[in-house]
Formats: C-alpha cells, sequence, structure tokens
C-alpha cells in the first residue's frame, strides 16, 4: 500500500524554519506520511495568488490531505478548517477563501468541519503560527486514518468563505482581463481561458495590442516562447491551459509592468 | 517501524547544490532515512542565529539525528562532533556553539564523540565541505544503526564551546533585550520570554516604548497582529514563546531599521 | 530493497510550483520513489551552469533516475531523451548538452531513447512545462521497473547534442580559466583542475596575481579559507576539486567583478 500523502502550501518561504516545523510535525504524528511540497512561495498574505496555485497544482498531487496556509487573520475570529471534496481529497487551511476554488475543481465539497478546538491540535496552540499548531497536526492525523468527522465541529460548507475572483469581460471589442500570477521567468498568467478570445477568431501568429496602465504594446499569439523572435512578446495558452502573455528571452512582468492584480486589455492589432 | 529521521539545518541556502549533495550522500548510506529539512536559510556564518533557530525547532521534530551546519571555521583546528542528548537525541555539527542550546533543551549532553577523524567519513575529506565529508555521512551511519562511540573519539563535553548568548537586563526602569532572529515577514524574535515583563505587571492592551539605536516607537502589548490596527507596532509573545516585535501588516525589521544582535530598549510608555 | 530514487536538477527555483507539482506528477506514478531536489538555483535557461552543477552533484546521488530541465528551446524541435550510462544510472531531460557531461562521468552512455513522443507522458503536453508532462512521467515510470527502450524510440547516442565546453590554457605564462559557477558565498568555481597550475609549479603559501576585465588582484594559492586574513583573495582547490577563487570572509565575485562564463589570468605574482 502507498504512503499517505500530505501536500503542503503557503506563503512561509524557505528562509525561516515554519516548513520544517511543519514537516517535523506531521511526522511525528503520522511517520508514514510522504510530504510533498507544492509551493512556499506565494507571496505575503495573498491568500488570490494562493488559492490559484492550490486550485492549479492539486490535479496533479495523488489524492490525499492537501494544506494550505496563507492566512493574514491568523489568531482572529477566521474559522480554520478541514473539507472533504467529491474525489476524496482532504484539504485543511484558514477559512478565507484560500481552499474553494481547488475545492471545486476536486469535485466541490462533500463535508466539512470547523477544527480551531479539534482535538488533533497541538497544545498550547500559539496566536500566530496555526500552520504548526492546529493545520499540520490535524492532516497528519487525517493522514494517519482519522475520519473527517473526528476532526472537528460540523460545519455548513455553504457557510464557507468564498473568494471574490475577477472574471474576464468584453470592451470595446477587447478583451478586458486581469492579471493572476507571475512566475520567475516573469510569464504573466491572466484569469482567462484561450476560449475567452474565441469570439475574436484569433488565429496562431496573428498579432495583439496589449494595454494595460502602464504598458501599451504588440504581441504575437503564439503557442509557445521559441516561436517568437527573442524581445518580441507573445500572448499564449500555458502549462494550466490559461492565458499568458511572456517575452521571448525577456520578463514580461518587468518589461509591461504588469503584477498579480493588475488589469490588461487585449485588442486586435 | 518508522524510518529513521534525519534532520538537516545550516546556513546553505537552496540556490547552489549543497543541501541536494547532503541528502544524497545520507540516502546512499542509510537508503531508510527520512530526511527533513528545517532549514537552510540562516544567514551566512551566523552561529548564533543557527543555534537559536536549532534549540527553537527540536521539540517539534521527531526524535533522530539532527545534523546542523553553520562553519566559519570550516578546515580550521576546530572540532567536529557528535552528540547525544538526554532525551535520545544524536546532534551532529561543528563544535562551535551551535548545537549547545538545542542539546539543553533537549535533555543536556549525556556522551560526545570527536568526528574530524570518524570512520564514516567520505574520503578525501575536502578542506571546505565538512557537510558533505563529515557531517552527512556520520548521520546516516548512526541513522542506520551505528553506535556513537563508534562515531570518533570520546570527548568530554565540559570541554566543548559554549556560545556566548547575551541575557536580557533592567536598566532605569527598562528592559533592555536583544534582537535574535528576523522572519520573512519582518516580525523580530528577541532573547527573553514574557515573563521579563513581570516586574513592569504590564497587561495586554497597554503601551510601550521602544527604543532601539535608530528607533524610537510606541508599540501595544497584544495577543496577536489582528488586534492592532494595520501599521501600529506590537509587541507579542511568539510562537516559540518568546517576546516579539512587529508591524501590523508591515515590516518590523525595517520601520524599526533592528537587525539580528541590535538592543532594544523596553520601557513603559 | 531500497525505495527506487528520481532526482531532479532545473532553473525552476522555488517560488512557483513547478518543482512541487514535478514531485506529485512522479509520486502519482511511482509511489515508492523517492525524490531528491539536487537544485532548482541553476540560472534561467543556463544551461552550461546545470550541466556543471549534475556533472559534479551525481557521484554522490545514488544511482537511480536523474531528471534535469533547463530548457530554453522547450516547445522548439529540440529532442528530449533518456539515457542508460555505464554505471547503470537513468538520465532524462532536454537533448541540449546538459546530460552529457554528468553522462562521461558515470561511465558514458550505454543507451539512449528519444522520448518526445514517450507513451509515458502525461496527455495533451503542454508547449511550455516538459518537466511536468514529458521528463517526469518518463522517469516515474523507469523508476517504478519500465525499461529504457519502453520509453521512447531508439537515438543514436553519438547523435547527441554535446556542449562546447571551454578548456583552460596558457598565455605568456599565464593560466588562462573561464568562471564556472559562483555559490552563495561568492565562491567562484573555474574550469580547472589543481593540476593545471602544475607547470608554475605552484606551492601553498605562495601568491598569484589574479586579472580579469574588472579586476586586478593578488590572492594566496591556499588550502581553504581560515588560512588567509580576512579580506584577501585565495586560490583553492574546492570540494568538487576544481580550483576556485574566493575571498576570506568576503564574496569574491561581487569584489572581482565575476560571473559564470568571465576569463580570469592566473600568473605568478
Amino acid at each position: 500500500m502507498s504512503a499517505p500523502v500530505v501536500t503542503l502550501l503557503s506563503d512561509y518561504g524557505l528562509d525561516d524554519p515554519f516548513v520544517g516545523v511543519c514537516h517535523g510535525v506531521i511526522v511525528t504524528i503520522c511517520p508514514a506520511a510522504r510530504v510533498i511540497d507544492i509551493s512556499h512561495g506565494v507571496a505575503r498574505q495573498d491568500v488570490r495568488m494562493g488559492a490559484q496555485m492550490l486550485a492549479g497544482s492539486l490535479p496533479f498531487m495523488p489524492v490525499g490531505v492537501h494544506v494550505a496556509v496563507v492566512d493574514p487573520e491568523v489568531g482572529a475570529r477566521r474559522r480554520a478548517v478541514a473539507l472533504e471534496t467529491g474525489d476524496g481529497r482532504r484539504l485543511v487551511g484558514p477559512d478565507n477563501g484560500l481552499l474553494m476554488r481547488a475545492a471545486e475543481r476536486c469535485g466541490g465539497i462533500v463535508e466539512a468541519v470547523e477544527i480551531a478546538g479539534s482535538p488533533f491540535r497541538l497544545e498550547p496552540v500559539s496566536a500566530t503560527f496555526h500552520g504548526r499548531d492546529i493545520f499540520a497536526p490535524v492532516a497528519a492525523h487525517l493522514a494517519a486514518g482519522a475520519a473527517l468527522a473526528d476532526a472537528g465541529m460540523p460545519q455548513d460548507p455553504r457557510q464557507l468563505v468564498v473568494l471574490d475572483l475577477p472574471e474576464p469581460r468584453r470592451e470595446d471589442g477587447a478583451l478586458v482581463v486581469q492579471a493572476v500570477l507571475v512566475d520567475r521567468f516573469g510569464n504573466v498568467q491572466l484569469n482567462a481561458g484561450h476560449e475567452a478570445l474565441g469570439g475574436a477568431s484569433l488565429k496562431l501568429g496573428q498579432r495583439v495590442r496589449l494595454s494595460c496602465a502602464d504598458c501599451e504594446r504588440e504581441a504575437i499569439y503564439a503557442r509557445t516562447f521559441v516561436e517568437v523572435p527573442a524581445g518580441e512578446a507573445l500572448l499564449y495558452e500555458d502549462a494550466d491551459r490559461r492565458l499568458a502573455v511572456a517575452v521571448s528571452q525577456g520578463n514580461a512582468a518587468a518589461e509591461l509592468h504588469l503584477a498579480a492584480g493588475d488589469e490588461l486589455r487585449i485588442a486586435p492589432a
């Protein structure tokens, strides 16, 4: 039988021992667990970024227990939750919308419990490090075989916090989208799939005009970087099957002054 | 039976392959080992920071073999050691004080051996990478079941190097402490527990005055960030149960110009 | 029996979820695999740096499946390959020279297959993330016991791309070398072993003159950092048994304005 899997995603970074301590807590409780770090590079307290990253990554993870911690309100009254999804995953984290987009992609929520007072938490619970004191130990007990119902109090899934994520829209013949994720290469993922371009019947190789608060630039609609001359911008479908903007051998985020949350207009050139 | 655990802490960072190579060496020698990275983000050659981080993290690690490498004198005459602590852990690293605070917290040292000439080391031993050539292989053999006595020459624990760590002191009605650790959020851990504030009978919600070489600022004594308005400083007990300074939704280290080693005065406002 | 080992090396960095997703893909296909991250800190698209790092690290890894991804031409016509080496390792990555230096050090290539159309790939294959869609799944199937021949189409090893790596040369009594790797401490590895100094019959403690485009400086030929006064430069044999330049308690790359690829002359002082 395979080892139970626990995945971790957070804004903890890797310089401090926060992530290592969560690993230690999990392995102490569930020595058989395999712990996979999805990423700890979510921008500080950026719940939307964490939610997008989790939703994009979970389909590639084995079914297991999936902890996510981006938690600006740690220590306040926000709930802490553990969910079971339609495809049999268990998701653990703060109730601030972080888990919801991933839960949707994994078959929706079939059961939820509130875990702030979980019998599995580490005592005393600190005011600032619930990753260590609540989320990691609850996840470890679930990985070790505990039932979700034993991890906390029943919680109506319909009362969980939902993130208000912007939708792409059409305006004056242009598609108006939002930058969602910027990766280390400066490639900028947008909040739209390529079907959103459908109305414009855009073909590979055609040019589009990109406009944002600080940018005005042409880009080629292409399949990938190497199809475009070095230094030129491209619009393409990225590995998450989302539209994205890149500069061939360059850094699109820097050159177009685009950060997560910024609006971008895509119009025919 | 659980897999034997080896934890790693260092100032190697994660950009270079130093950490990966230590993992490879350990797994080659002890294929059953589970390797947990506590952190490799200790500031370059900062033995005190490494010692604090190790001591704060070990209580959350399964009992195992614990390697720490912050080693400004690698290749010089400083000893390399492996220790056994009262609670059954084995600690491996340079004899520069790095391991001592953690050893204290884990029941003190019950046995020590000098391992520079350990039969378990990799030959030839390089002059600059004892993590790979001495510490990792010794740890791996201990994890695989070797006795501490077989790892090196007996060493009197009383002769090991002890770090000179500053203690908090009272001065003109103020508590004078030192910044010890700064995390990625800019929160600054101090070298005192909240009992050090006892004499002042400070209550939650009260104000204190913080002064350092480059700062003069009021802060609220609070339980956690969200109890304080955005932009205001707070003094609180952190997850290691140490006093710490933060700025709600801000960066205390940057705003108060505080770095590890700096002195800070805490006085009633 | 030991768990099958898969190692990963890339220029993905650790901020984005690219590495975590590769772990997830591998563990989904081969739940027994142990995954070791050698490093994901290769400079963006720097195939030479990746090739050097892989070649220097593999000798310390257990024999297994070794994935490397530094892939400026992803999505273009470059081949993707899996190789078997003389010492029984399997190497997986783009055919751009990245794997070749490591393959040489591991006994040469005894078999090769082209894997762009591998039956083990994830469908649909994205244009930009072959780490996830081709390299990780192929590696996982090999780790799970698949034969190399089943991973793709036979490929003549003599047709694989070879990197043009510069060789040290003698010029006017000086040794002219190239900077190859810069580590987090600013130590600069050169493309020569200490035997390259042989003709000069240089002895430990003697001085040499270092010259590059932006530097002119004396250095001591030493065994390690602590043998040299703080602030002084040294030339030494590093842990990879290559010549390297450091500044004791300083940063040689910054002080001598040296980056990977730069030329450096070493002459008697």
